[in-house]
C-alpha cells in the first residue's frame, strides 16, 4: 500500500485531533487512499512536543518546523498551529512541495490569508483550510440535498456558533493574544459560519454588523454579529460568541427555502432536522440520524443509528485530502481550500469594518 | 360584581381571540376583577359583523365603529382592526372616556404610533397595547427571573419570529396592503421580537440590518434582519419573516447571563428552557413545564402539567387590564402601554432606516 | 338555535374542565350542533356548589343529583363526581331519558361498569364515557392513520402515563379512598392508557403483570405494569403511575408498525411524531405540530401553529356527544361509549388478577 | 511501558469495534496502563480474518482460535465470536492463563452461562463480559449519581432497546440461527437492557411476560416484554425488539427516585436528562451534555461539548479491563464480570419461563 509521510505542526488540541485522523484513516476507512506515517511533530515546548511524539507515534519531535520543511520523507505538511504561525510553515512547506493543510482561521486577516493562499496556490501542491464541519455527515447530506435542488429557491441561512467559556478574564491563551490569533470569536468561530454558510448557500454579497469585546482587558473580539444578504436572494443572520452561558459547542444554521428546510445543531452532530413542503398532512421536520447505509461516509463505519463523535469530522476530512493527493482530484468542492480560507477572512473582514463605520459592507474577493 | 361594558372593533382572527378571552375571563379568572360585558361589535362586513355578534354574544353589531364610541355602556374600547384603523377610533375612544386596548402595531409606523400614544395618554384612561406574548406563562417566568437577578449580567438577546403562510404570491389580505398594513413582517412579527427584547432585555441603542421584499409585486416587506446592541451591554440579532418554510409560529428567543440563560419558543409555549451555572455537576438547560401552581398566572388553571393554548395568553392579557381598570393600577410593567407601542415601532423603523441608509442606526425615544 | 340543558354532578375538577368546554362549545364551534344551557349542578359541599353555579352560570345549585334527574330540562346528565358516585346517578338518568356523559372509569371495576354499561344502554339514550384524550387533535390524527393503513402490520404498542404527585404520604381526597374511587393509578391512568390501546390499536388479549403500592398506609395502588398482547399480533407493555418524579401529566405512547411508527406525549399535546417507512433518504421522525386547517378538530381554532391547550380536549368531547344527540348519530368508534368504559375496566382488572394469582390473563368481554 | 498482547477471535462487527478500541487505547487514554499489541486473529473465513489481520495490524491471522490459545506471547482473549463459540474457546484460553473479555451474551442461556463464568473464575484470571453500554459517560455518570444517593428511594426502572433492522424475512445470519445464538432480541438486545437495569437499580426479584416471534420461518424471538420488580422495592417495564420501525439503536431506560430522575436513548447518547426534586421553581429535566472535564471518561477526550461516538465506548471498556489487569484490581463493579453475564442470562431465561408457564417468575441466582 503506497504511503505519506505527516509532518505536523502543533501538538495540543488540533495537534492531538489530527493525529487521531491519521491513526483511524489507515484502518476505518479501508483501503485507505494512502497509509499515513506519522513521521514528524513539532513544537515550542520541547518536552511537550516529545511526548506527543511518544503518545502519537511521531519518528521524531523537533523545536523546530523548519526540520518537517526540510525533511524529504514527508509528503503532507499539517499545521495546527496558533495563527500567527500559519503563514510562513505553510508557504514554506509547500514551496518545498508538500502538500498542506492548515486549520482556519487561514491568516489572522484577509490580506495574509490571500498571501497564503496565492503562494501556495502558485506551487501546484493541493491545499485544504480545516473546515472540518464541512465533514460532519449531517452537513454534507444537507450539501447534497442543496446541490440536488430538495430546497428549491433558497429563502433564508441563518447561522450562530454559541460557545461559553470565555467569559472569565482570569483565562490566558494564545487565543486571545490579538497578535497570536489575530481576532477572537471571528477567526475562531465566525470563520467556521461564514464557511459553512458559503459551502450550503453560496457567496454573502453585504453584511452589516459589528464585533464585540465584553470583558475590558481582552484585546481580541468575544462576539459577533451581523446581518447579510447572499448572491442566491437570500438573507439572514450570523453570529459567533464565547460567551453564551450554556451552550458548549453549538454551531447551529437554519436554511428555509421553498421546497423544504434543514436545520442543524452540532452539539447533536449525528441529527439532520429535515423539512419537505411535500404536500404531506403530517408536516414537520424530521430528525435524521445520519447513520444509514446510503449516508455520507457511512461506509466507514457502523450500522444505523450507531453514532459517531466530533474527532472522526477529522477522519473524513483528512481522509479526503489523502484522496485528492493519491487521485490527484480536486478538494474543492467539498473540502475548503485555502481559497475558501482566504473567503471566509473576506468576510470576516467585512464585519469588522462594518463595526468600524457603521455601513453595509458589500463583500469583493480578489481573484 | 362590577362588570365593565366591552366595544370592540374587528371580528375576525383577533376578533375571536378577544372575544374569546372576555367569555372565559367571567370564570377562570375567579372572581374576575370586572365582569366583561360584549356589548357592541363593528365591523365593514355587515354579514360578518352581525354574525360574530350573535356567535359571541355581543348585544348589537354596528358598521360604524362610531357607535361604540357614543355608546355610555360601553367602558372598554377593544381595537382588533386594520392598522389603519388604530388611530382614529382608538383616540376617539379614549376622548369619550373609554380605555382602550389596540392591537399591535399601534400604528403603522413611529410617528402615527407616537401620535396615538400622546393623544390617549393625555385623556387619563388606562390604554393596552396588545402584545400578548408577555402574558405567556414561560415568558412571565423569565420576565422574573431576569428581575431577580438570576441570569446575572447580560450578555446576549437573539430573538426571532419565524413564519411561513407568506411565500405565495397569490394571497391577498389587508396585511400585504401598505395603506392598511403600514407593513409587511416588521409591524405584524418584528414588533412582537422587539417588545419581547425590550420586556426581557432593556432598551436596545442601535440596530444595523434591513427589510426586503422577496415577492417581486409585494408591497410590503417579507423580512427583515438585524444586529442589535442594548442599553445593558449585550448584543445579538434580531429576525422577522414570513418565509421560513417549516416554521408556523416560530416566535423563538434567547437570553445569555453570566448566572443563567433561557430560552424559548412559541411553538412550544408551555416550556422554557433554562440554564443555572450554578456548579451543578449535571449542567445543561432544563425543560421547564411553566404548569405549577407557583408559576404565573397558574392559579387559574389546571394541575401541574395541564397545558394551556395559544388563545389564553389574550385571558392573561385582558385580565391585566381589567385589574388595572379596577383596581386604578397600572398597565406598566408587566402589560404593554401605547408607550411601548411607540417605543417598538421606533425599533422597527430604525432597521427601515438603517436598511435605507446602510449605516448603524441609534435608537432615540421621544418623550 | 337548539339548545339542551345540562345537569352536572361535581364542581371540582372536572367541572371546571366540563363547564369550561359547554361553554366555549357556543361560540368556538360554530354554530354548535346545539347550545348548552347550564341548568343545574349538584354537589355535597353546598357553598362550593352554589360558588361553582355562580362563576360557571348554572341556573341553580343544589345538594342533591336526584333533582337534576327530575328536572325536565335537563336534556344531558355530566356526571364528573367521585367514582362510587357513577353508577346510581348515571343510572337514574338514563332512565329518566337523558343522555349521559360520565367520567372515566365508567364504574369502580368491571362489574359495576358492566352493570352501567347493560343499564343505560338498555335505555336507549347516548352514552359516552369522557376519555377525553381520544379527542386530543394529535391523538385523532393517529386514529385516522392508523385506519388509512398508514401504519401497515402493527408490530408494537407501548403506552404509559406518568405522574407524580401521588408519592406524598400526607396527601388526602377521595382517590386514595379505595371506596370513593376503586382503585388508584387503575382507574385514573391506566384506565386512559388502555382506552388509547383499544382506541389505536384494537381489543388486548392477554395481560401479564400486577398493581404495586409503596406507601404503607395506602389502600389503592400506586402504579400498574404489565406486559401485552394484541388481537392484531402486535405485542408491548402498559404502566401507569403517580409515583414517576418529574414526570407530570406523561401519557406517553407508541406504535410501530412495518409502514410506518407513531409517538406521542401529553406534555407536548399539540405534536405527533410519525415515522414513514417509504424509503426517503432522510429517515427520522417528524415532529408534526397538529395545527392545519386539514388536522382534526382544527376547523374550530386559530392559524397553522397557534396551539391549543389541555382543557380544548373537552370542548371537542362534548361536541361530538352533542353531535350525536342533535343528529342521533353514533358516539362510537370517534367517542368511549358505555361499552368502551366497561372493556377498559375489564382490561384493568385482569391486571390486578394477574397481580394477585402472578399468571397470564386472557381478555374476554361480556356482551 | 508494559505491554500486553491481544488475542482476538472474530473479525466481523465486533472484531471492528474491538480492534479499534485496543489501537485508540494507546495514544486516547495516556499513558495507557498496558499498551495492547495485535497479535492474533481467529475465524473461520480465511480471507476475511487475513484481511482483517491486514486492516488493523494483528500480527497474524489463522482459522484455528486453539493457535491463540497456545501463543504465550498473547495475554489478553477477546472473544466476539457467534455465541456458540463463546464457551469452549474463553474456558481454554482462561484455563491457558490468560485474561478474557467475551462479548455478551455471555453463553447461549443461563446453565450455559454459570459454566463459562464457574469455569473461568476457577483459574483466576480476570474476565469481563461486554456489556459496553456501562461505559457510556452518561451511563456511567447516572450510576455515580445513583450511588451518592442523588436520586433518593427509587420507585422507578423503565427500559427498553428498541432496534428495527429485523422485520425482513429475508434476513440470514448467525443471529437468526438458533444453535448459534441461542436466542434472538432476548440475548442480544434485552441482555442489554437487563444489565443496565442491574447495574442502575440492582437485582431484579420477579418477571412477568413473554418473549414473542413474528415471523413465521424465524427460529428465534423477535421481541421481548415483560413487567419486572426489584429488590430495592422499585418497579418496572422491560422490553427488547428488532421489530420498532423508525428505531435504529434506540437503547432507553429511565429511572424515577424520590429526589430525581434519571432518563437516557442510546441515539443520544452524549446527553442525560437529570431531574432533582430540589424546589426549584424551575422544575424539570435537565439535557446535559455528558462532555464536562469532570464527568466519567472525558480526561481522555475534547474540550465541553465535542462530543463521542459508539465506538469509543469500547476504548473505555476495554480501557477498564487493562487497568484490571494491569494494577490487579477488580473488574467489579463498573466492568461486568462473568457472573454479571451469567446473572443477565438467569434473568433472560426466567421470561422466556414466564413465557412458557404465564406465571410470575422468581429470580434466583446460584451462587
Amino acid at each position: 500500500m503506497a504511503t505519506i509521510g505527516i509532518g505536523m505542526l502543533g501538538y495540543a488540541f488540533m495537534g492531538k485531533a489530527h493525529s487521531n485522523a491519521f491513526k483511524k484513516i489507515a484502518y476505518i476507512t479501508w483501503p485507505p487512499p494512502l497509509e499515513p506515517k506519522l513521521v514528524g511533530i513539532a513544537g515550542r515546548n520541547t518536552d511537550a512536543v516529545e511526548e506527543a511524539a511518544r503518545r502519537y507515534g511521531f519518528e521524531y519531535a523537533t523545536g523546530d518546523w523548519r526540520r518537517l520543511v526540510e525533511d524529504e520523507t514527508i509528503g503532507l505538511f499539517d499545521n495546527g498551529g496558533p495563527n500567527s504561525l500559519h503563514a510562513e510553515p505553510t508557504i514554506a512547506a509547500a514551496r518545498a512541495g508538500k502538500h498542506v493543510v492548515c486549520e482556519k482561521p487561514l491568516g489572522r486577516d484577509a490580506v495574509e490569508s490571500y498571501d497564503i493562499w496565492r503562494a501556495v496556490d502558485a506551487t501546484g501542491v493541493k491545499h485544504m483550510c480545516a473546515f472540518n464541519y464541512r465533514f460532519v455527515p449531517a452537513v454534507r447530506l444537507a450539501r447534497e440535498m442543496v446541490d440536488a435542488g430538495e430546497l428549491g429557491e433558497v429563502r433564508h441561512f441563518r447561522g450562530r456558533y454559541l460557545q461559553d467559556w470565555g467569559d472569565d478574564a482570569s483565562l490566558d491563551t494564545w487565543r486571545f493574544d490579538v497578535d497570536a490569533a489575530g481576532s477572537g470569536a471571528l477567526g475562531d468561530l465566525m470563520a467556521h459560519v461564514v464557511d459553512l454558510a458559503r459551502f450550503l448557500n453560496g457567496e454573502p454579497t453585504t453584511v452589516q454588523g459589528f464585533t464585540h469585546t465584553f470583558l475590558p482587558n481582552r484585546r481580541v473580539d468575544d462576539a459577533v454579529e451581523a446581518a447579510v444578504t447572499f448572491e442566491n436572494g437570500s438573507v439572514g443572520t450570523l453570529e459567533a460568541t464565547r460567551f453564551a452561558h450554556g451552550r458548549r459547542n453549538a454551531l447551529q444554521w437554519e436554511i428555509n427555502g421553498t421546497k423544504g428546510s434543514l436545520a442543524f445543531d452540532m452539539e447533536r452532530m449525528n441529527e439532520l432536522q429535515v423539512f419537505r413542503a411535500d404536500g404531506d398532512r403530517a408536516r414537520g421536520f424530521k430528525t435524521v440520524l445520519v447513520s444509514e447505509a446510503d449516508h455520507p461516509f457511512w461506509q466507514h463505519w457502523w450500522p444505523p443509528g450507531h453514532i459517531i463523535g466530533w474527532g472522526d469530522t477529522f477522519v473524513h476530512e483528512l481522509h479526503h485530502l489523502l484522496e485528492a493527493i493519491a487521485n490527484d482530484t480536486s478538494v474543492a468542492p467539498y473540502g475548503a481550500t485555502f481559497e475558501d480560507g482566504y473567503r471566509a477572512a473576506e468576510i470576516c473582514d467585512a464585519m469588522v469594518r462594518s463595526g468600524a463605520s457603521g455601513g453595509r459592507e458589500t463583500i469583493t474577493f480578489r481573484a
